[in-house]
């Protein structure tokens, strides 16, 4: 096909997408009412009717599409693994996302039981889905699917080369994912990985996520004295671990909110002055991003815009702290020990065991002849980027640009996403995250929702982007 | 009497202590055998029992012994007050005690039943009176009671007025002896007062307890978010309370040890070249003081020996720390709130309340603009001393010094003792804190222990600072 008679499937395709909404929001809410809550061992059941559904319904539009099972970790929620790989010589594409769901406790802030998806209309006259998982993520895989279910019925088939795979324990932390993707590197091996679990630039705006900040994270505890002392029998002269701790964690970062540890922004590479131009148009000021958190001043590095702050800039955080006596009241105790968790947002360029080290000889050296310290490490994982000459990149923004008529942005991500460099790790593949969620859907909270507009447009745009990617190879 | 037929008239009283130091160890068996825990109200009735067996003993000695109601705040505990005010023109000396004593948890580590008190040779060949009380505080207070008995015993009186009050409520905190002093000042208003709940100099060296540190103490609440955030989507770029908390409480000492609040160390008088002198002898390094609590270096000011960091010099200590994710493992919380308690212990010249508002405005001031503090008093009593021109303070230090053989020293304690202060704002009186405990008498833990040469050589210090004394007027 050239790409003009790409440009009148498309047409044909987008145009059942929107006449047949009602079957597809009709299905997503059966995926809905599976309770498929991963951490929970009384819902595994729940979890692998989830995936058997997804894999009936993969396998009803055509896909060959398995169970299959995971034995590396507890709790052991089946993979689902699809493919229509019938169009040799087309792009081949691994679309990533998960059954599984959160907890739904407090179960008494939602309004209706999370299990019930209903179409609610807001007092704007937008209307969401109301559910646990109808963002996080069924709503947003079942979006892929419907793009892939529409090309097929309206052309008997899919113009790219698709496989898909969905895992049930995103939510639980599981660890599963790797070792499964190496094993069956060979099968699930494509030339772009697309995932779907992220959230638009902005309500109106468009968004791949081309970075995410890895982390790297220390428990540390300080102890001074054999045991508890009394503070009037020995304050001033005992060395107070609170206050050795207080020290250090504020030696971190300097006034202009830099961390101090030498060498830590060794490597990284500032975005490009298009992509600030960009930012700058979706966070005119620091307060769009700060305002919902309450906050109105970034806290971080002077020179960097908050979004940039939390976008493509590394960060040191205190998580947890602890020392003495927490309770009502007074107590004049000198403790014996303290204990901070400190966490290190990465970014790509900068290494997780390097800076480990280096702050773990920055404690060291701060501390005097009475105190000890005992370090525990949690997390080490380098920050994500995609290749800034993927093939792949520039297809898809301009699909998305073609559906939602405003400049598709790339956008960053402050948190981690394990799933991108897995793919990348074990397949070898870049993953393009784009999503349709928006900050307001609640995931992981009661009342979750996602936009009617989210989901049709987030069909019609994986209907686009197919296309689009069908004429990239 | 001249001073000579003092002296043997003491010698008498000396000779009877001695032969009779078995029915006086008795008689405290006895009141040790009462369980007068006063912060447990299941134990009530043996406080009273206590107050009553105090109140009998004295009587029997021939002074005018009553019980005496409280009835300011709970639990009310009865005070004992006893007279024997015959010897007119002679000093009036108000004794101060407590029978009440600490819980015996963990009931577990007791060797031995905790009010069945008994008679222990340590390997050394030390003897010790193992129970709870028998140093904190009725070991103590017995040694008093007992000397006026072998007084009354050998003489027929006293050799100068006395007056008793003795306190069930020392150890539970409670509010009632101070407006007990000032209800009846005219009845119990002396020359001096004379506390016995003080530990020797060390353990060779008698002692006078002549300053005690007072107390100023805020637990400070730090809010910035409006709830909890994640890290991931705001670290770097939120305000993070833990962090601002840290900074704030390690800007309160500089690298030298000194408290950096304006002011600080405004109207602090140093102690005299002798009395340095003196504790340099007591305590010829900081290991002296630091090694019980398993440390070496004085952590505090470092122009200044760790007992005279404790003894005659502020402190500014971190008593307790909270915030985010304390639990086992890592959550990447951003916590919206953290909290620390923080206690300045003062020295005379300092003043509570000016500190108290220097210590706000320091917090105040190092705030940004999204976070807020909520302050929260606790305490805040002023330091004490004796006032150096005393003229009870050297009649009673050459007592000490007759029995014990070595120079008795005036110390500080680093802690406070509110009857000090107690009975002088509604007295007027000083007050010489004497005692014989020791640092490894285990007070207000399991095994609590009272060497009986602290209790047999205590009978006859007090013999002597009251012949002493009897001659001071």
């Amino acid at each position: 096909m050239t790409t003009t008679s790409h440009t009148s499937a498309l047409d044909a395709v987008l145009s059942h997408i929107d006449t047949t909404l009602d079957a597809s929001v009709e299905r997503l809410f059966s995926l809905l009412r599976i309770p498929s809550i991963s951490t929970q061992p009384s819902h595994a059941a729940d979890c692998r009717e989830a995936a058997e559904w997804l894999q009936a319904d993969m396998a009803s539009m055509g896909l060959t599409a398995d169970i299959r099972e995971v034995r590396w970790a507890a709790p052991g929620h089946p993979m689902v693994v699809a493919h229509d790989t019938t169009q040799a010589g087309k792009p081949h594409v691994l679309f990533y996302g998960h059954y599984d769901v959160q907890p739904t406790d407090p179960e008494n802030l939602w309004k209706a039981p999370p299990f019930e998806p209903r179409l609610v209309e807001e007092p704007s006259g937008r209307k969401v889905i109301v559910a646990r998982g109808a963002s996080d993520d069924k709503g947003q895989v079942m979006t892929f699917l419907e793009a892939c279910r529409a090309w097929k019925t309206v052309h008997g088939s899919i113009p790219v080369q698709v496989s898909v795979l969905l895992e049930g324990e995103e939510e639980c932390g599981g660890s599963n994912l790797l070792p499964f993707l190496q094993e069956n590197a060979a099968e699930l091996k494509a030339d772009v990985a697309l995932v779907c679990d992220t959230s638009m630039a902005d309500r109106q705006t468009p968004g791949i996520t081309t970075s995410l900040r890895g982390m790297m994270a220390e428990e540390i505890i300080i102890e001074c004295a054999s045991h508890d002392l009394h503070s009037g029998i020995y304050g001033n002269a005992a060395a107070n671990p609170i206050a050795l701790l207080c020290q250090i964690l504020a030696s971190l970062r300097d006034a202009d909110g830099r961390v101090t540890l030498p060498g830590f922004y060794d490597g990284i590479q500032d975005p490009s002055p298009e992509t600030r131009a960009q930012w700058k148009t979706l966070f005119p000021d620091d307060a769009a991003l700060l305002e919902e958190a309450g906050l109105s001043v970034a806290a971080g590095e002077k020179d960097y815009t908050a979004i940039e702050q939390t976008w493509c800039r590394p960060s040191c955080e205190i998580n947890g702290i602890s020392g003495g006596y927490e309770g009502e009241g007074f107590k004049t105790v000198l403790p014996a020990k303290a204990m901070a968790k400190v966490s290190f947002r990465l970014v790509p360029g900068q290494e997780p065991d390097k800076i480990r080290e280096t702050f773990r000889a920055h404690v060291n050296a701060a501390l005097p002849a009475d105190a000890k310290v005992t370090f525990t490490a949690h997390g080490g994982s380098p920050g994500f980027e995609v290749s800034r000459d993927s093939r792949f990149l520039a297809p898809t923004l301009k699909a998305l640009t073609d559906e939602w008529g405003i400049p598709a942005a790339t956008i960053g991500c402050g948190g981690s996403i394990p799933v991108a460099g897995e793919v990348r790790d074990a397949l070898g593949l870049d993953a393009l995250m784009v999503g349709f969620a928006q900050s307001d859907d609640r995931i992981h909270s009661p009342n979750e929702q996602y936009g009617l507009d989210s989901f049709h447009k987030g069909v019609r745009s994986w209907a686009r982007i197919i296309a689009s990617l069908a004429d990239a190879g």
